[in-house]
């Protein structure tokens, strides 16, 4: 079976996880299309914090409980880095965080596309799953808020990371999103797909992004397998990250049903999506055009995620034996 | 007064202190010329060893030990480096280290020359001592080797680090010294020095590099200062680094009397920069043009170290209070 899974960082590397161990056996490829619209030049180097957090996750190289970065990592350069006085220091840098941002920095640098990037951390990394960046072209989120009088756009990392998501966002712009396209073998891999899986991550800045790249949403329109999203929101609030602050950002409520409307009918709505819609157990949901399914949605562990993504294939029609 | 030392790595900072120690005084002006020609990117990182041994030496930041890096340094982002298979592992850059080049990386590849770079950097190290890189031009040493029926060209650091200068040098090139200018103000505080000094660095490859940069060698032969040189060589052996391959290299006695002859007189040599020369006690040494005294050159701690500072002034023909 051949599954494409649309992911942003911490929500999605872990249902990448649970999908994983589901799907061990060798006659199944899973296929990770990863957000890069967070992604952020920092001190001089490219950082690629959702395809990292994936790697890393699937690699067994994550801070678990952090739920970014490496495990056992140290500080010492960024402490070092802040004494220089000129570098931000409210972006997190571990030590061995570093190594990989310096062979992907100058891979790209020497003229590789980052998905050949991507391809190489991952000799070392062996995810298991094939991770694709949404695109190799530069796509960055950026986020229009106002502080008085003043209205700016920052990077979506200073927003979500300096300020929290506590400056009210009155917009989001995916620069360069119109001029891109997307990375070799995404289009391809979604329309050879058995099924097609939206994860659990943020519908406005990881899923949203990517739909925002060029030839994605149609070729989720297109494809012949069975389009399944999970909801990110249970009981009203997001699971983690600030997913609500994003949602009221763009007028939407923080409901499953209100993000599972966003996504839409790839029946009946225009540009919409989906074919069915998984929401946690309790919530009520009605999207027209979209098969609704509730079930537990926690991820509290690779076990409770499985059961997530079988429930989820299942809605998609297909069944793992 | 002003004095303008020429210095490369380890040797050239430890006399520095000393000079510094000498003339700690604010009616004195130290400057010194440091050799680029290391200079080397790796990781993606652009590298200036010598500068950085001198800020961090002069700024209380240098491993004492081992003579280059920085204290209390660790190697987590090295180790992982390795992890990746892709880069080199001889070159040993510390946690603490890679801050700086983190910071200097950024600057030039935003089009700051490197002599503003070495300004900015040197805001936090307080060095106590005006540091000019000798250009700002990209300018390196690369060995001719030949292993086997194979001759090539090897970066200075390869072979230096690397090899740890044991494969026969056949002959050094200063890549892009031709057409390099000296940084800005490297000219003018030789032309208004009241001394210039050139530090017991290595002949071939730090200090002959410095004067294959146009520009320079003129100031020196021109300058109203007197120009006085201390010898690396000791007893026919260099006090430290491996300056004898370098000198063997390019056909020339590992003595302090040949070392000095290669400089050669203002006066009588075509091309010569001195008018003295600092030999260690017991080294005989005669360089025609050239008045020659012998000292004690160890450079065994401060004090000593400020007595051949005082030395090298004296035999310039000035005297500190």
């Amino acid at each position: 079976m051949k599954v494409v899974v649309l992911v942003g960082g911490v929500g999605g590397a872990r249902f990448l996880v649970g999908l994983k161990s589901l799907l061990g056996a060798p006659e199944h490829e899973v296929t990770a299309v990863v957000n890069t619209g967070d992604d952020v030049w920092m001190h001089g180097l490219r950082i690629t914090p959702d395809l990292d957090t994936c790697m890393y996750t699937l690699g067994g190289g994550i801070d678990v409980e952090r739920g970014w970065g490496r495990a056992d990592e140290s500080w010492t350069v960024k402490e070092e880095l802040a004494k220089y006085g000129a570098e931000p220091t409210w972006f997190g840098l571990g030590d061995r965080d570093i190594a990989t941002h310096l062979v992907r920095t100058r891979m790209l640098r020497a003229g590789y596309p980052l998905s050949a990037v991507v391809e190489a951390l991952c000799h070392r990394w062996q995810p298991g799953v094939r991770l694709l960046p949404m695109s190799d072209d530069r796509v960055e989120t950026h986020v229009v808020v106002s502080e008085g009088d003043e209205t700016r756009a920052i990077h979506f990392q200073e927003w979500w990371v300096k300020h929290r998501a506590a400056l009210p966002a009155q917009s989001f712009a995916s620069v360069g999103a119109e001029s891109a396209t997307a990375a070799p073998g995404v289009v391809d891999a979604i329309l050879e797909a058995d099924v097609v899986l939206l994860a659990p991550s943020n519908p406005v800045v990881s899923v949203g992004t990517i739909l925002a790249v060029p030839g994605i949403r149609d070729a989720l329109r297109k494809t012949e397998a069975g389009v399944v999203g999970l909801s990110p929101i249970i009981g009203g609030k997001p699971l983690r990250g600030m997913a609500d602050a994003c949602l009221t950002a763009i007028g939407v409520e923080t409901s499953a049903e209100a993000v599972g409307r966003l996504y839409g009918s790839r029946k009946t709505t225009e540009g919409g999506v989906l074919d069915g819609w998984l929401v946690h157990t309790g919530d009520r949901c009605d999207v027209p055009g979209v098969a609704v399914r509730a079930v537990p949605l926690l991820m509290s562990d690779v076990d409770a995620t499985a059961a997530m993504a079988r429930a989820a294939l299942e809605l998609a029609g297909v069944s793992v034996g």
